[in-house]
């Protein structure tokens, strides 16, 4: 293995989703619905399919996806894109954030995370030579450190990467701590990459996006995907989204780490992005409800629940059981009693800052999550 | 863009096939076919879609497609591998190209390519910051000069790659040659990674596979893909086979890369590589006549034609029409014939290298291969 990848192991969700499978376990793990997409979307990838639509797509996308992901966009936030010059779809967000990194950023350059983080971008950002730099966003609330932040930045910094709705945690970036890592961009010439493939997962407020905020647009690309939002995570349709001086390299590095994305899914995919506002109200008040029944559960079981305002998932600490660390604890938790979570420490640079803590999904059907619960309380 | 990406321009590929359609030429030039896949092929899809596989595959590829795939290559080459630890599926074989490259070599490190070469070789090897060194076939018959090979291996070499049959020329690594590049590593402890998507597309020899050969297997990562055989090119299935220690390295850049690959798509692709003998024969039949209909129409045009015996292309030389250079050829082609082809000078290091020839692509239906050829009777 080229070193570049050597410190990596086996990601933490293909081996919990094995795990789960070996012993029969509830897999409250991996984030993938255990329910299916929409009918009218998956109707839409059949049509494709049975019109014809197999053949190579454009490389940066089938126009027809490029401008809903441009009319999504302008809903969402506001701003008016290109969908020709400013959109490239890709194999899932995962190659949006691989594409963005091996396009952007160059050996040497400091790119700042905050921890805990989804596990691509560290081995991404390793791939592409980078200086990572990490902030730790701590429980109860996860806020952003100002001050470190500031410190952290410095004339060799090229980007600051977040995540908002943010995975493990459930947090989500408010305007206060937007506002000021805008503005230090700004100041610093800093560009922003936002991964925001939650951002329909909004529970308590509105999401924001960075590149809406004054003066962002021509410095963020921001990253989206299609299968949180339409409970597809298996096609593998995601896009960045970014003015064309950015959007070039993160097309040229799409170019040859795929070429091309799944063209009877990308027609589908721009059916998905036009449903109606009572589409995304209804994936909310459902997630609402299933957080609800796993949140009420994990804290009668006796977990302390940490708030998500945001994504499918939340993070609970997990030491009133008395286990060692959240490998541990997730070991125990597989074996003994026959549920599935994600301990949190390989989302840290530094493990030891996240073995307190574990993350459960409740991207399942409320039945799943009722006997994950049952299960949880008769043997823990 | 980063340093590692700036030579590249957007590809040949996407330039042609967008020129294409705004001139309404015919497109001889990027490899799809403008007919459907096959019935029993995308049937799977559909059914997989609607049974619900919708959600995120297994990382490295759903069993029943990592089965088929070592079923497959058993029948092809009589060796015997273990579906779990020996291949990884890919979003399309560029990706495992990307995976493979990325996964296993280090900067620095020399890697042998020959030219002509698809385009993606180079561009990966560049963001693995590879030393490149090119190895040129010429015509008329692409043969690979052994001794500037040899000379050309250094104790610095990590890997040959090779591509049989070959795009752009249609040439197909002979025994000989295959025997001496295998001695060389061998002896030099050298790895082959070798392409091999045009394998079922070999007109006059069977094709060999590099990891056939005696010694090979233990060095040699091997890539393919759904699209040229089964005439969907845009599904975007492909993957790569190696020992264990070989495809662990392939499978790290792979999950960062972009994780998983269309899950329904993979259960399609299993039926698709379980179709029985005589789907492969047929479609070598169909091909043969496709490729005799535009030889014998590019001879009787004027051009030199080489002699392509595998792949969907041929190489044709475009000097008796006394244009400057491949580039002005093609451009001349689109605007003053109304066919498109691809310049092979993108597919050299040295593009002065491919300033005499061209490529034209006969996946197409018979009669789009008619007119193609009527067209350049008649304006050339
Ligand atoms: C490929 S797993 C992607 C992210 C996710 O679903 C998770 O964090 O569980
Ligand atoms: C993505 S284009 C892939 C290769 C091919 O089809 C071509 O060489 O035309």
């Amino acid at each position: 293995v080229a070193k570049r990848l050597e410190k990596f192991k086996t990601t933490i969700f293909t081996q919990m989703s094995s795990l789960a499978i070996k012993h029969g376990a509830i897999n409250l793990g991996q984030g993938f619905p255990n329910f299916d997409g929409p009918e009218f979307v998956k109707e839409a990838a059949i049509q494709a399919i049975k019109d014809g639509k197999n053949q190579y797509a454009r490389g940066y996308g089938v126009p027809d996806l490029n401008s809903a992901v441009a009319e999504r966009f302008k809903k969402d936030t506001g701003l008016v894109v290109d969908p020709e010059k400013e959109v490239t779809v890709t194999s899932g967000c995962t190659e949006a954030i691989a594409a963005t990194i091996l396009g952007l950023i160059n050996p040497g350059d400091e790119v700042i995370l905050f921890t805990p983080f989804y596990d691509s971008y560290e081995a991404t950002l390793s791939m592409a030579g980078a200086k990572i730099k990490c902030i730790t966003l701590r429980p109860p609330d996860f806020s952003v450190p100002i001050e470190e932040l500031k410190a952290a930045i410095t004339k060799d910094t090229r980007a600051i990467l977040i995540n908002t709705p943010h995975n493990p945690t459930g947090k989500m970036f408010t305007r206060k701590e937007l506002d000021v890592i805008a503005s230090l961009c700004v100041e610093n010439d800093v560009l922003v990459i936002t991964d925001e493939v939650y951002d329909k997962l909004a529970f308590e407020a509105d999401h924001i996006s960075m590149a809406s905020l004054p003066g962002m647009y021509k410095r963020t690309v921001t990253l989206n995907s299609l299968g949180k939002t339409f409970s597809l995570t298996g096609w593998k349709i995601g896009w960045a989204i970014a003015p064309p001086h950015l959007i070039w390299g993160v097309r040229q590095a799409h170019a040859f780490l795929t070429f091309s994305t799944s063209t009877p899914m990308q027609y589908a995919a721009a059916t998905a992005l036009r449903a109606p506002d009572s589409y995304y109200e209804e994936l909310k008040r459902d997630y609402m409800a299933k957080k609800a029944i796993l949140v009420e559960g994990l804290e009668a079981v006796g977990f302390v629940v940490y708030p998500s305002s945001g994504t499918y998932f939340v993070v609970v600490d997990h030491t009133p059981f008395g286990l060692d660390n959240d490998i541990a604890f997730c070991e125990y938790l597989i074996k003994e009693v026959g549920v599935v979570a994600i301990p949190t420490s390989v989302f840290y640079l530094n493990p030891e800052e996240g073995k307190n803590l574990v993350r459960f999904t409740f991207c399942k059907d409320e039945n799943t999550l009722r006997s994950a619960v049952e299960r949880m309380k008769q043997k823990l």
